[in-house]
């Protein structure tokens, strides 16, 4: 047959990514030089790049000045780069990845202001509306440059430094997304001012669960600084969103950037939290339905002898120091059934086989591939009664 | 200030991507071997996979038992891979890239199924059937593993082997899209037989295309058999196809696979087409577009004096010879705006600098940044009158 002439053709690359997380305060201060010198560093001959903005409200009612200070600090450098049209606000807040019109418009905007892929998309804002705009930006011509200035602590720790986005369809967290690294992250801890209680200590979730994961001695500062971080403190937090941040790069470049394997240890406490948060419509944050996840994870590692007694004491102390609350009643409503079909969603995400992470001690992971959800029923009610 | 201490964060890291394109006749034959040894290959303990096939309609009115055929075929494997639900039928050609509720139907399906990271989403049919569904494949739960079974010869050397996915939005071609290798691509050359003529014919120009800019040895091979290509000798089409795949592949892996920069060679030819599709609603096939585009940005190359007459005249009569027209009345009604609007969409979707590969010779590529609309008027008119 004359296709034995045809031999296979074997197609294999890498593909290289770079970015780099700044910290910094007042960002939009004239005098700030962080994003203007990256924008000027990264200025080619030919043409002005576009640059198109897209706010969190939250930010806007709490800065009113912002969006004038935002034109104004372009204004600065406009022969390099060009703020387009409007700023465009958008309500924050899980809300704006459960709307297909919000989506629409930004695809929209890209179209009418004639963004192209070296152009910039500038999103300002929580985790939310950075999975948002970060879809946007990365199905938009197959790929539009993206700067991250989150704004929350969540954002900034964990989400805003990653290389994930998404967006809710029909119902389902996280169905729609890609994999698309930024091209630069801008922390501006002076925003966190700003936060509600509830969002400035949600985000510290994710910092806990980092170090159960992967530094026992993070774990420590957190445990030594726990009072100083409940009462606002914005150097220690600051202390807690870098290196939280940095363990988490640091998983990712050295680990599977793009998830291709099935082992997601990042993922800690999170396939209840998921559930949880759907089943509470979304009236837990993210990182509060990651502290009950968490409970229940490590519980439920206790009572499988995985990890001792005196650990799971000091990890459940822990959480409630930090003003976390570690349980919820949709746990016990229909518990079997929803902690089975949330196992299942979980699954169904990443792909292949189970795969959760338990803990063997502080720091210590431990992958299973089984639950035993008889023994996860005990594990919530004994978070029930926990106090 | 103490942020002083928070020093920047850099991730940098390589995603790594592989996979292999195989050729074949009678793919879904219970005795070939192909796509059963490639799905066993990658079988894991644990879970069996689920694979979620997409056909392209046109296929199935020439093939009438091969929907029978697909599931007897994966019947032999059921504890590896098991097929999902129905087999789901689409309509092919640019429709289906225009049709948005072709989308959500495919992603609804991904959904019902279950379809999970780690399942297969087989895409068989042509260039636009395999950028929709290399679409929802690349967008749902972040990715699904894509195998993708071109069936037109434009498919099978160029759009099916490479790593872009695409549909069209709002009246914009390809404005959505991501990048997203296969894992696997599957070009089954007895599918060619039933193309009718303009498609078999259309695919050539991308073979073409590739030779004028990487392989002058290619473009004699393609000269000297022309008659049997247009004969429909179908060893002759393989080759073609063959060493045409090869060629992108090559392109692909030592280049720059995702584009981030903004020199494109292979779209030499490009610029023209994208907006004839449009302006003759697609009336015209993506090759037949592309031959245009090359004739005339082979004239503007003779007439800007950097590609010898002789190597004009070889370009456009092996055209000929393969049956192309070179002239569309569409490239001269309004002419300066469309062409105008043209070259700036193309810049836009490219992003940076205008870049434009012209040719200063048969396998002998040229970059320019600036197009002199008046010549470009001439060159029209140029392809107007010749014969
Ligand atoms: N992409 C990822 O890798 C990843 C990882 C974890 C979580 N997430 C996602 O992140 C989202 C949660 O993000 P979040 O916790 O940042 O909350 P959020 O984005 O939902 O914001 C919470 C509220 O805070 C407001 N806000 C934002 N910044 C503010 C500020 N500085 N001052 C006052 N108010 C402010 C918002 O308007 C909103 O009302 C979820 O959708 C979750 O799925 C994504
Ligand atoms: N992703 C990329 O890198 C890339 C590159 C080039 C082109 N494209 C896209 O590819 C598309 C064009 O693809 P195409 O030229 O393969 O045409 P097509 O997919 O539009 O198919 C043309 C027609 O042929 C039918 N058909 C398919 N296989 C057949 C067969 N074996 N026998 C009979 N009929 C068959 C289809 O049903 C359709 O009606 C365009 O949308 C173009 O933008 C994508
Ligand atoms: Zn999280
Ligand atoms: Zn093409």
């Amino acid at each position: 047959m004359f296709e034995d002439f045809l031999s296979p053709i074997s197609s294999e690359f890498q593909v290289p990514y770079r970015y780099t997380v700044q910290f910094t305060k007042g960002i939009f201060h004239l005098t700030n030089p962080s994003l203007r010198n990256f924008l000027i560093s990264e200025q080619k001959e030919g043409a002005i790049k576009k640059a198109l903005v897209v706010l969190d409200e939250g930010l806007t009612l709490h800065y009113p000045n912002l969006m004038t200070e935002i034109k104004t600090y372009f204004q600065g450098f406009d022969s390099v780069v060009q703020l387009t049209g409007n700023i465009m606000v958008i309500p924050g807040g899980e809300e704006c990845k459960n709307n297909p019109i919000l989506w629409e418009s930004l695809v929209e905007a890209v179209d009418t202001y004639g963004i192209d892929r070296h152009s910039y998309i500038v999103a300002i804002g929580g985790g939310a509306i950075l999975d948002l705009v970060g879809y946007v930006a990365a199905v938009s011509h197959r790929g539009i440059r993206l700067i991250r200035i989150p704004t929350t602590v969540l954002s900034q720790n964990d989400s805003g430094v990653g290389v994930k986005n998404s967006i809710n369809h029909q119902g389902k967290k996280n169905f729609l997304g890609t994999f698309a690294p930024p091209v630069a992250v801008f922390n501006d801890l002076q925003f966190l001012e700003s936060l509600d209680d509830r969002d400035w200590r949600s985000g510290m979730a994710e910092a806990i669960k980092v170090s159960l994961i992967k530094d026992k001695d993070f774990f420590h500062w957190i445990e030594s600084n726990g009072y100083f971080l409940q009462s606002r403190n914005l150097e220690k937090m600051s202390y807690l969103i870098h290196r939280c941040a940095e363990l988490h790069i640091d998983h990712i470049a050295n680990g599977d950037p793009f998830e291709f394997g099935s082992s997601r240890p990042l993922d800690f406490g999170h396939w209840a939290a998921h559930k949880l948060e759907y089943l509470t419509k979304f009236s837990l944050r993210h990182g509060e339905a990651v502290a009950i996840g968490m409970a229940l994870d490590t519980v439920y590692s206790y009572q499988k002898d995985f990890l001792p007694k005196e650990d799971k004491d000091r990890i459940l102390s822990l959480l409630k120091k930090l003003g976390f609350v570690i349980y919820h009643p949709e746990l016990s409503a229909n518990a079997k059934e929803n902690l089975y079909l949330g196992l299942q969603e979980f699954r169904e995400h990443l792909g292949g086989r189970l795969t959760i992470t338990l803990l063997a001690g502080i720091g210590e992971p431990r992958e299973i591939h089984e639950i035993d959800l008889k023994i996860l029923a005990q594990s919530v009610d004994f978070l029930e009664t926990y106090v």
